[in-house]
């Protein structure tokens, strides 16, 4: 339980009592003013123990501050937010609360379109106002098709100072394109988008994903500087492609929301405390080494207001800790690009050369 | 943990610590009625600050109440439950704890059937107990054969105060009716529950919200006033039927008991969480725009013990608020239908000229 | 977080202030011993305003201490708890943490028998100590297959003082036998167990709960006084078979191990949840109805230690409430079977006859 | 929530009364002097009580510390954690968050491939600086092949003075392999190990547990002291193999990161509460009777920050208690081996002659 709600009920309790105890005594006000003076220096006492405690209960704190940093701009736990931005751009059939029992092809999915505008109608708009809130830039990815058919939706992310990343011009599959088709396929998905928002991405995410061996070459071929398809560290890295650095962010699955919610049908609250966790480990690694926190929200999921109300759970969660800087990830591959600190990972190196 | 449990826990701490006390030293009066007036003061000072707190642990409130109110009456937030009476009404190999290994076609499945009447014996008649209790009426959607196999049970819920909305004649599938047949189903629906409960239906609900290109001219064409099977706002809307308004409830299957704790297994605490982190949103939202929450509870699964108390929980829950309605849909209808600030949307235009 | 554990961790807190108070300035008796007073009052105080609101918190508590009781014995609540023994009775590719990828017909799976073995060497020795520390009775369904397997452990529930209730000679389907069939699996089970235990079944209980349309009338031609594959109401009934009275207890599969802990995945701490919010609601409806909470634990799954304690919470739970009995099933069907007060439900008379 | 962040909102409650007071009224130090120690006391006082408590909340506690202990080292519970290490060995399509749609065969799966390099980057790396700092010491189960492939994790994990147990050569079946062939299986990756760490296993683990007839048999013949793969006890027992003593070490599967997080998707806080209910009772037995703990963490999965930032959260709970010792298995099994109290339980006897 929150501690808002904590204090209500405790007001809620006492409340009573005081009325109660007035009836059976009038109060004297040497009485009161005495008290009251305990109360106050007793309270001073407290919050000065607590202080205390504070700093004992996280001996790290103190050293951290401290500490060497391990990111250039001195964080000590940088966190990114992807917000994917898809909602339009689906294929009949895509992953719905109703495509566990799917209609014959031809016949409208009509609650399951109504499912997916959702995202532009409200999710999209639920989250600006969230990061609005807090001061906080993300990154969207966002499906070509998807800014096609809501261009407000996709001008509103850009206005708001976020990212515009790409994630191709459909929801499709890419692992399977020849070298030519993946090409075309993530520039029309570019160009679009770009013709909207006025920002062309240079950071990408594939469709589940799953990425071709070829996708790395064809996002240096077209400038890009980065894609978040590798979970196999909780830090930024560069690899080889083509011979040129490229950026490689973390993608998180475990704090993913279509992952949880929808797959592993977590309720909110479960959510909040996988972010929490997550948090409070990396948190603490970060003031021995470079960490990172990815979290991805889909328009339709971690749009919706119980997730929202999670999410701003977590952001007030880590504000209670020094050194944590959300950030965009095209700021974050620009700042780790050249950074000797990166680690260089080629571990796809017969894919990428 | 709630906080009464907390007080009682306080209590069972600190009984043996007094009669301990009791035995080291007597009590000197003297002594006594002075810390108790110090106590009470302090209890008084105590519950000052944590009104103080209360207003600054959420600022929006004060403003709120000041603020410019989205609902025609004023409400900051309206809540509207659904409560489904279908019972009775299922087909053979209908959704239940036992469908995941239907036995040969003709061989009864009695533990399934009993657990679908459940719902009728015990579901209906103590959520009609949980909706008195707080006064609160709810729109029920009922399927025609349950209450012809439950004709109390209808008329238990019209005698509430409660909607009577429509749910189709029997439980089954709607989108793949011609129009005729459609018509047929749902007017039928419609006069069979009228005949029972005297109310006739002015709202409709399609059997896993999955209606046909035709509906919504079906209903147009029987008089109906509202629909609920549209999951793309927190927020009723005006779509145009056949030239004329049509008003669409929203629908929000994260709120909905059979896809929480039947699908997704959620226990009971999970779905209480989900509808408080969901509260704390919308409400907040509502001091700047018009929101409305949407809750769906089953005969035979939101009624059963542990999803009461959590619906008991949560009504309570949004009692600390100020501004909060629970309506049935029928009125909400009434309220917008010519509202202004009622948002039109015709994104199913195609289907409904 | 159960209040155990935050007195610990109050206690951690606070300890260092101490010392570290110490350092700063040493104690003067004289307010040590004044201050010693104050805090006594204090508390002594505070137990009672505490004690108010215990009783403010739950206003149905007195009333309900003084209202008509719809129990014959008195009590408000009456909660019976059944202990699957079918260990060692379990066919080839049983339901197991393994049997979703079953290994081929005749190979055996080792881990699979292995956890099977846990509820015969384990869980039904944990779950008797814990009933026997509450001094609680239970009602044991036992496999006939299984008590033969461990003659030892049929004998230990026996001589627990727990009721020995019949569950077929073996774990097999018994929907799809036919009258002549169903009757020699019925008794032969009774048989063995008897032989065994020296009790004889008036109880029975179906695998899976999948009754055929012959069952009750095998049962009574057996001698059986009831049986609880039924999952229609919260409270036992009478439905009459072959002309004359059976009962029919109340099984809740929401508060079966097996259902929610291997079938929907639940952890100890929802489980524990879904029986303290049911209980809540129960505990509530039995000042104004008769009300029955119905419990299974199979060996190897609610004999496992976070089970046992999670069930042992529970126990502490029920004990905060007045008029709380657990009792065996057959000591339930006696004091029910002939009173007035015991609803008659018939619904499925077309197969009783 | 925990107490640290308890602490902390509390100081952020109380923080705003006092600067609030101290605009109201300045302090007087005579009044501070005078409270302090009243507060001094009362904390002193308070937490006495606490102590008291303490031992009354939990009266088995002082009763223990004096009782017999039941294992040869004198500890009331021994925990044991398994660590995978198999990252590397996996198989073309092994399960991954992607496995569920699996790509044709052939086709890399990038995702899924990086998600497995994420347990040699990063998770166990993570552990073993949990492990370092709370002085633990764990089993790791090695795959050959993933030693081969990530030899300086395998050093790293015997550099930090934990046990190398064996898991194959590599992730494959074992329970369909003819004598001889699981023979060079098993002698393979103990091989392939020891020439990397210097260690030679004496403990085996098979994949998925899934032991064929003659594993046990294999095991002895190469020297082997245990195996963990069998489900039947909360303590180790003694099986008679070819005539000799062969320990069979417990696993629990429900406290296995890989059955509960991704198999059970269960939130990271509800694998500590699984692991805290399950503490609570096993703790509580071992003052009768002689109790293991056992914990499954794999690379991939254990290793994330949320995991083991609940495993952290559970290693300090388990500190709150007296006679709690984490231990490897082989000194476990050295332990119990000739320990007249192991039990003895042939249950597998046709297997193992």
């Amino acid at each position: 339980m929150d501690f808002y709600k904590f204090s209500i009920n405790y007001y809620n309790r006492h409340h009573p009592f005081i009325e109660e105890f007035c009836r059976i005594k009038p109060f004297k006000m040497k009485y009161l003013k005495q008290s009251a003076l305990l109360i106050a220096s007793a309270v001073f006492l407290m919050s000065c123990f607590d202080q205390n405690k504070k700093n004992q209960a996280e001996p790290s704190v103190k050293p951290e501050t401290k500490s060497k940093k391990h990111w250039p701009n001195g964080a000590q736990l940088v966190i990114s937010v992807s917000m994917q931005f898809e909602t339009g751009g689906q294929p009949e059939g895509a992953e719905s609360p109703f495509s566990g029992t799917p209609l014959p092809k031809g016949q409208p999915d009509l609650p399951a379109e109504s499912w997916y505008r959702y995202g532009a109608n409200e999710g999209i708009y639920r989250m600006l106002d969230l990061w609005k809130k807090y001061d906080i830039k993300v990154t969207s990815h966002v499906v070509g098709t998807a800014a096609e058919k809501y261009p407000d939706v996709a001008k509103a992310i850009a206005a708001g100072g976020h990212e515009i990343a790409a994630h191709g011009i459909a929801w499709d599959n890419q692992w399977n394109k020849n070298y030519a088709d993946e090409l075309r396929f993530v520039k029309d998905g570019v160009d679009v988008v770009e013709k909207i928002t006025g920002q062309k991405a240079v950071g990408y995410n594939c469709n589940w994903l799953r990425r071709s061996p070829n996708t790395l070459k064809v996002l240096q071929e077209l400038g890009f500087l980065y894609h978040i398809d590798d979970l196999s560290r909780d830090e930024p890295f560069i690899t080889k492609v083509t011979g040129k650095n490229f950026v490689v962010m973390p993608y998180t699955l475990r704090n993913n929301d279509i992952v949880n919610i929808e797959g592993k049908h977590w309720s909110p609250d479960q959510f909040l405390n996988q972010l929490k966790f997550e948090f409070d480990r990396l948190y603490e690694e970060g003031s021995s080494k470079r960490r990172m926190m990815s979290i991805s929200f889909h328009d339709r999921i971690g749009g919706t207001p119980a997730m929202v109300h999670a999410m701003e759970e977590f952001i007030k969660y880590t504000k209670e800790k020094q050194g944590v800087v959300f950030m965009r990830k095209d700021d974050i591959a620009k700042m780790v690009l050249n950074d000797p600190e990166t680690p260089v990972d080629n571990s796809e190196e017969k894919y990428n050369n």
